[in-house]
């Protein structure tokens, strides 16, 4: 920092010139478009200062001018002097950049096997200037003396044919160096009352049904919206939701905004400013014991109504973020289009993630399996192995000695059961559940040390096990459930993943049920995403595949990491056995959370009426068909035949379809779709010149009339049609189907009824 | 839980009997004397079904009538509640035993090679029952059902000769499993307005000068008393002060309050209520970030004043502790005498400790080193290698290309001239601070990546260094500075274990300053000091000692972990860097901080004027003879000579001293004492028949009068004596010292005058 010295006379001439210096430039907007000119940005600094971008598709107004900007805490710390002002406004473009980008790139697994990535940039440096003024306690110096201030921040837009990222680079300088984050707030003002399909913002769950409503009806709807029973909600405000969020507008535009590449930075909601809106607020409601927020006044300028703004997870001090230049944001993305399907077939948000950060990928693959799981989610059997102590310490039990239930089952025979199973059908491996000690008592204890993640109980024998899957071609899937308690699952991370070299694992399954251990942290925070990505990081120099149940939801992470094969982040096929999920979920889920990566969602269920051969009342809203469609229209490169073995055996016919299908690709072709009413989707099998074909619909029911025109020319393929009876519905008699096989040829049209809760799915094998 | 179902006849009946059963019994006092009668502790549930205690010495008032109980939290979580009642009232008391344990054992290292644990045990078993009223909604059933529940925690009280140890036990039972307390409400009432020497209470720092006032003054003392310029601050109340708190009784008593074997629970802070206290407080002040405290209304009443009242440290959602039973606190500990030497000769707490876990402690050893410190702390040299970064990311440096900045002491060549040091004077090992890449931007910037404790700065040759001093018989000692970043210690601490093992470093200082990462959390809250004993066993592992600084002050654990060799958790020398300390500070640690276990004090600054060699006005407020009377009056197995080099040897015939002197000892004897003015002590070197004597004093001088009755009898002993120059004084004349040498006996009598901030040292060498 330059100091000059100065005497009064000087500081006045000086003062007044500053105020011209720091009077914006004029007012010019810039403006980008798409390389197909349908998506076009405008950028630029209004009268105060403040960054504001705007966005229309075909020339509709999709984001009405919205402004960028952050409020900073203030740290009391010396060393933390930077952050004494908020980077909201005040500021004036210094600098602009617009270049064109256009590559292809292959990811190691996928829905298709090259990706396109071909966009505008556009980037504006943009600068705040200012002055604090000192008086020197020094012999000789008369009156004041000024510092010179500046800050530099790069927005940065990446404009596509079906919609934006934009994000905040903060290079590393002397005024901009480590600095908190009190809120985010980057606008998102929309231009009417949209049609949305939403969740309610929560810091530690995204598990609950999708709420259809209006904009203007999220405040009537949000406390019926909140999942109250769910092991972890913090809820923050009435009007607040999750990304990755869809809309509809009244002219037939699909608009969805979520993130890309959140890694060490905490997960984005939005809060919608709505005709009730009096301030920004937090206010934390729950059953966590975690952090309780001092509402404090926002310094950023209210919104009009119809606006999204950011708010990001906390941490247990209520702080959103700790950062050090030179760094950047995640991407906020904007995906639009007039075509419903274009929302499925966007990859906008892989294209914005880094490349592959993994030098060795032949290790990562695509798999299938079944698992000791449903049975004990369903209650017919149980993750822990005794009922004899209230409570159990690791290091005080001799297992051994301990007397078993008697309905504990990652058993020696049972697993054996699922291992011939996988066998048998084809499936890579077998998940088990509950085969390491301390699930006697393991959440919401707030109980740090609940799992070494090494120790097997009595009952599985780990190398005997794997020893009898690998003779079978088959692999064990690991379980780590954490409960939450991240600190104790870090200190046994690596010996855990040693163990999983040791007896040939090469995928594990983590969970976070349950708050998060150190209390007051949040599952979405920053710390708690970079724990996620930590694992990640970690388990690739084991080679291990990480599926993670209850982390944040996914912004495309897996395109720089590719062995985060899966997430659960939202309502999973679990949720059929507490109560059940709508007809429509599975018509949502494509729309919103799979934006960001793949889900391991688990269909398969065959036998929905759970009473059938449980205690359990709940039943699956789908037929048996549309169970078979969920492999295609929920795209995975994990994918579970999450059902008893038993129950397969039953429909064997049907379960034809899950040995054959795929789970990675070279083609996808969405056919049809419309958000919480249908998809139908066409895929070509990795390699292959077979193709399957998936159809969902809701509890309306839907036809799917499928052109069969991408299948090659002249080229026969044996067809077989896993359809809906006529008379199947998901309630009343979701196990009629209907399987025909014959030989079809590209030009050819199908038309295929599903029922409601139904769907069809079908192979394609070329001759 | 037993459930039954009652009509209302019943009902009425058995709400009639429940009041009979719940009056508490007959409200007789126990009386538990210690083995030689001299400390009397009476026990009685009071009328209000509170536990009271009280504690006498030779018949004085030591602790008035005090309750016992915790104040639990409400968990929201159905599985927690077990916590809807507090632990302060209600008990009636079940069962009494009484016993006497004498036993002997022996310290890997210590002041003396065994030590006696000698007490009468008292076991209370009390229990609270309660009823919960249900009003079934279910056909059929008519009036309210109830159901019975009951918890049991066990009292149990040791009685020493010199004092007391109590702590709660917490048995697993159906309706007391897992608890989180709000505040453990341990009261000492003390029976007068006695003369105190304590530091301010405070969640985050240890480092102050101590206070010495009556406990009627700590209020009005408070303000000025805190040290707000430590890196982390955080004062919770005007009236809480730390342990060990050290009083004196208008009537001659000493009385010290403290804990033992604190593990995996919060620290102790003690609230005293004086005659303003108008309710518990917590009124957090500092300048941390962490962690703004919600005032909720105590639960436990106020009591008298004149009362000290336990106070934990709570975690980042202010929560104190999460307890699963079976479980146990602290000792809480009452050392009293009317000697003030036996303050410091007591055992108490080492007792209440468990003993020792580790199988092999052949690796343990007693350490004198010197170190690339000093230099550093007084300015003339830094940490860090560059100044050409605002900030430092370690992955994004190419260390071999930076500039150095030319004055980074962790070099080569200094190192060796420090290890020709070591090896010339016979010390252990060489500490090097700044060894390791970050020091650039370390603390107070919520940097979580801030040190990988594995990559040396490119002028510090990592192998080569060892090698040479290994080669000169010496070891370096490992340092790792964690800037309190605690996740970030835990991910890279095997690594670093193991590179210390593989270049043959055996003993490890840690530290933690600044905040701590995780936000929100403080240096002395239960998941810290699980943190702390984390480190020390993963430690004993790698057969690494461990040496804390800035972690929670001691209790005794290296009893139980001797690999634990030293802490700071209080204010080292390294404020002679800063200011300076108090001539009497260190006539007073070893009443106070020194209870729970050594301190790494790292005595020996011969060059007290720091000016003399830096910029640095600073000074320490000691004389040569004083600095060397520390090696024996701050006990510790592991002493630093802490000055430079170039210092001692413009001393050397006084540095022959320190070269002299062993820091393990077979025994130990306190000659005389009084807290702040004095304190004399001879010690008899481990293995030897040879004698150490140190005295200290404070800004008055003293003449210690040393008998030299505990010398064999009839053997001859060269006595070398450092004492201050007739003329010596701190200020003035700090490098004035005789040495005289003689053959001394059994029976002879020394006399020996001490300078204002002086003191003397004596070796014995038997013939």
């Amino acid at each position: 920092m330059k100091i000059q010295i100065l005497n009064m006379r000087q500081t006045r001439l000086l003062t007044a010139l500053a105020a011209l210096l720091l009077m914006p430039l004029a007012l010019k907007a810039t403006e980008v478009a798409s390389p197909n000119g349908n998506v076009v940005l405008k950028f630029q600094i209004d009268n105060d200062g403040r960054p504001t971008y705007e966005l229309s598709y075909k020339g509709k107004p999709v984001v009405l001018p919205s402004h960028l900007g952050l409020e900073l805490a203030r740290d009391k710390h010396a060393s933390m002097k930077d952050d004494e002002r908020d980077l909201l406004d005040g500021f004036k473009l210094v600098d602009e950049q617009t270049t064109e980008q256009d590559e292809t790139w292959k990811p190691v697994w996928g829905e298709t096997s090259t990706i396109r990535n071909h966009y505008r940039e556009y980037a504006a440096t943009i600068e705040q200037q200012w002055k604090t003024a000192h008086h020197p306690d020094r012999p000789g110096v008369k009156g004041m003396y000024y510092e010179d201030h500046s800050r530099t921040i790069i927005l940065r837009f990446r404009v596509y044919d079906d919609g934006m990222g934009l994000r905040y680079e903060f290079p590393q300088q002397k005024d901009l160096n480590y600095f908190l984050i009190e809120e985010e707030r980057t606008e998102f003002r929309m231009a009417g009352d949209h049609m949305a399909w939403w969740l309610p913002g929560d810091y530690d769950t995204q598990e609950q049904e999708t709420q259809q409503t209006r904009l203007s009806q999220i405040r009537t709807t949000m406390e019926q919206a909140v999942n109250w029973g769910n092991s972890s909600v913090a809820v923050f405000s009435p009007t607040g939701v999750q990304t990755a969020l869809q809309m509809k507008t009244d002219d037939g535009l699909y608009i969805n905004l979520h993130e890309a590449a959140c890694a060490d930075y905490a997960t984005m909601h939005l809060e919608l400013v709505d005709a009730e809106t009096k301030a920004f607020t937090t206010q934390l409601r729950g059953h966590t014991n975690a952090y309780t927020p001092n509402p404090k006044p926002a310094r950023a300028r209210l919104p009009q109504p119809f606006t999204f703004v950011s708010h990001l997870t906390p941490d247990a001090t209520g702080l959103k973020g700790a950062m050090q230049t030179p760094c950047h944001t995640p991407w906020r993305t904007v995906i639009v289009s007039d075509d419903a399907r274009d929302m499925l077939a966007s990859n906008l948000i892989l294209n914005l993630n880094e490349p592959c950060a993994l030098d060795d990928v032949s290790w990562i693959h695509p798999t299938k399996y079944c698992g000791v799981w449903w049975e004990m989610i369903v209650g017919r059997g149980s993750w822990h192995y005794t009922n004899d102590y209230p409570s159990i310490k690791l290091d005080q039990i001799d297992w051994a000695k301990v007397k078993p239930n008697g309905y504990h089952k990652a058993n020696n025979e049972n697993v054996m059961r699922y291992i011939d199973f996988a066998a048998k059908n084809g499936l890579d491996q077998v998940l088990v559940e509950g085969w390491n000690v301390g699930w006697e008592d393991w959440a919401n204890m707030w109980k740090r040390d609940v799992f070494d993640f090494v120790t097997p109980y009595p009952d599985f024998d780990i190398k005997a096990l794997n020893d009898y899957a690998h003779a079978k071609g088959v692999k064990l899937l690991m379980h780590h459930e954490t409960s939450s308690s991240t600190q104790n699952y870090e200190r046994h991370m690596e010996q855990a993943f040693t163990l999983m070299n040791k007896y040939g694992y090469d995928a594990v399954k983590t969970g976070y049920v349950g708050d998060i251990i150190p209390r007051g942290d949040h599952h979405y925070s920053q710390s708690m995403n970079n724990h996620y990505l930590y694992v990640v990081k970690q388990a690739a120099k084991h080679h291990i595949m990480v599926n993670a149940h209850e982390a944040t939801r996914p912004t495309g992470l897996c395109r720089t990491y590719p062995n985060l094969v899966g997430n659960e982040s939202a309502r999973g096929t679990e949720y059929e056995a507490f109560g059940g999920s709508r007809p429509d979920h599975t018509c949502i889920l494509p729309f919103t959370r799979l934006q960001g990566g793949p889900m391991d969602y688990t269909p398969g269920i065959f036998v929905t009426k759970l009473s059938e051969w449980s205690q359990n009342p709940s039943w699956a809203r789908i037929t048996i068909a549309g169970s078979l469609a969920l492999y295609l229209t929920m795209y995975s490169p994990l994918q579970m035949a999450a059902d008893l073995p038993e129950n397969y055996e039953k429909f064997d016919d049907a379960f034809q379809f899950i040995r054959d299908v795929a789970c990675d690709w070279d083609e996808s072709i969405y056919l049809e779709a419309e958000p919480a009413d249908y998809i139908t989707v066409a895929r070509k099998a990795k390699g292959t010149d077979n193709w399957f074909i998936g159809g969902k619909c809701d509890e309306q029911g839907h036809t799917a009339v499928v052109k069969l025109d991408f299948l090659d020319k002249g080229r026969k393929y044996e067809c077989t049609i896993y359809q809906d009876a006529p008379d199947a519905h998901y309630d009343t008699n979701p196990q009629a189907y209907v399987i025909t096989k014959k030989v079809v040829k590209a030009g050819q049209t199908l038309r295929l009824k599903e029922a409601p809760g139904g769907g069809f799915a079908i192979s394609l094998m070329a001759k």
